[in-house]
């Protein structure tokens, strides 16, 4: 099969231009078939700000209320992706900005109410990866926002690690996928002050027993969730890592 | 050739939902080949005022400075663009999103600073249908915002009836292409304040008439001069209309 590399970027690095442009250098570097899925959440924060929207998070996750999903959709699907977008046609990658509505890519439900109204957030039903495929054969990189739909006219705010690992999972039944999860640091820390202190391999065991040492803190768990997901399901490696290790495979590995 | 329909809406049509409601259940009537070009003026002054940013028109075109062309990026590519999408798909329509920066459809130059600085915004230079072409062959239904992409990392905010008439004028090569022009009114009329004056057929040489005795004004004239461009580079048919009578072909039908 052919290789497939699904890049998840998040936080600040997508969210400065300095960052971003140094992010889409190292990006295009990729040889052969790529995804890039990128966050926005601190841009959508500040707009919302801006627009008098106050911003509540739960566990690390953003209640999306009306208003908080005109911003996600303005900004991830807007603001955020269209300039990556325009980053990458002019390195000469034949970039396509999508959400999960368009070409019906990724259907979800709205989360239900149980404890916490999380409002309009949704969790992933279904893969539809024909078009996405085809265009994929055709060299176009496929650059996806953390939204979703219901299939009845309704976007959903989807965290875009979960995207990530939904897409992996599917895509490895067609490709030999590679995703990386890529963020401000080099890699899954044991101290978080320390960054030598990179895990360079983590399995399920040990995943659990730093848990619940309190070593792999609320943030990092639900990626780590998603990483492993995307393992189970045929996914061909999952590393945890920053911009300037990607292409080295620098990073936390996980294995089974 | 096979027949491929291209409606442009604009002005309160797309921006309220009930109006988007019935405009999306008209454009699925229609079998076949479509694409729908979509503008979103309105919502865009409304949040550049909420976020403190001051519109500026000059005969009817927007200036669109750094912040007002994140705003038309959030708005047009983001909000107004994700919800036809979304709206479609619930109609079983594939629809994609896209702005010209997405598969480097829509190359544009920034116009150059005359006696008017309008910022960034884009003149056409080029389009390239290749991917768009397959798109449509795979019964997808392309929803293009008003944005072009210089081809060196710069968005630029582009006139919806330019992108409109831009694309038509491409696609005539490869398709029997039918341009709508779908707004408020039934058509062209000859006194704005009667609904029954719509001028069924206008040629150029009746246009030049009544820009001279200034029945047709000056919001009306680049949106005519795209449409009679169209009609010159092959488009079929181009008919300014309203939702309710794009189906049946009423409104002002221009002929060379």
């Amino acid at each position: 099969m052919d290789r497939l590399t699904i890049i998840k970027v998040g936080g600040k690095v997508v969210e400065d231009s300095e960052s971003l442009n140094a992010l889409l250098d190292q990006f295009i570097k990729f040889s052969g078939n790529k995804i890039l899925v990128h966050g926005g959440g601190r841009t959508a924060t500040e707009i919302a700000a801006k627009l008098g929207i106050e911003t509540e998070m739960v566990e690390g996750r953003r209640i999306t209320g009306k208003s908080m999903l005109d911003v996600a959709t303005m900004v991830y699907g807007g603001l955020v992706n269209k300039k990556i977008v325009a980053g990458l046609q002019a390195r000469g990658s034949n970039a396509i900005g999508l959400t999960g509505a368009d070409l019906n890519l990724i259907t979800a439900r709205k989360r239900p109410v149980q404890e916490i109204d999380y409002g309009f957030v949704g969790d992933v039903v279904d893969v539809n990866s024909r078009e996405l495929r085809m265009l994929i054969e055709e060299n176009v990189v496929p650059v996806i926002a953390p939204l979703t739909h219901d299939g009845n006219g309704q976007l959903l705010n989807t965290n875009a690690d979960t995207i990530a690992a939904e897409l992996s999972s599917e895509l490895a039944d067609f490709f030999s996928v590679y995703l990386f999860y890529c963020f401000e640091k080099k890699g899954v820390q044991v101290n978080p002050d320390d960054e030598s202190s990179v895990i360079p391999e983590l399995d399920t065991t040990l995943f659990q027993q730093y848990q619940q040492e309190g070593i792999i803190n609320s943030g990092m768990i639900p990626k780590l969730d998603n990483g492993f997901q995307a393992k189970r399901n045929g996914v061909k490696e999952v590393l945890i890592t920053n911009p300037e290790n990607m292409a080295n495979g620098k990073g936390t590995r996980l294995i089974l």
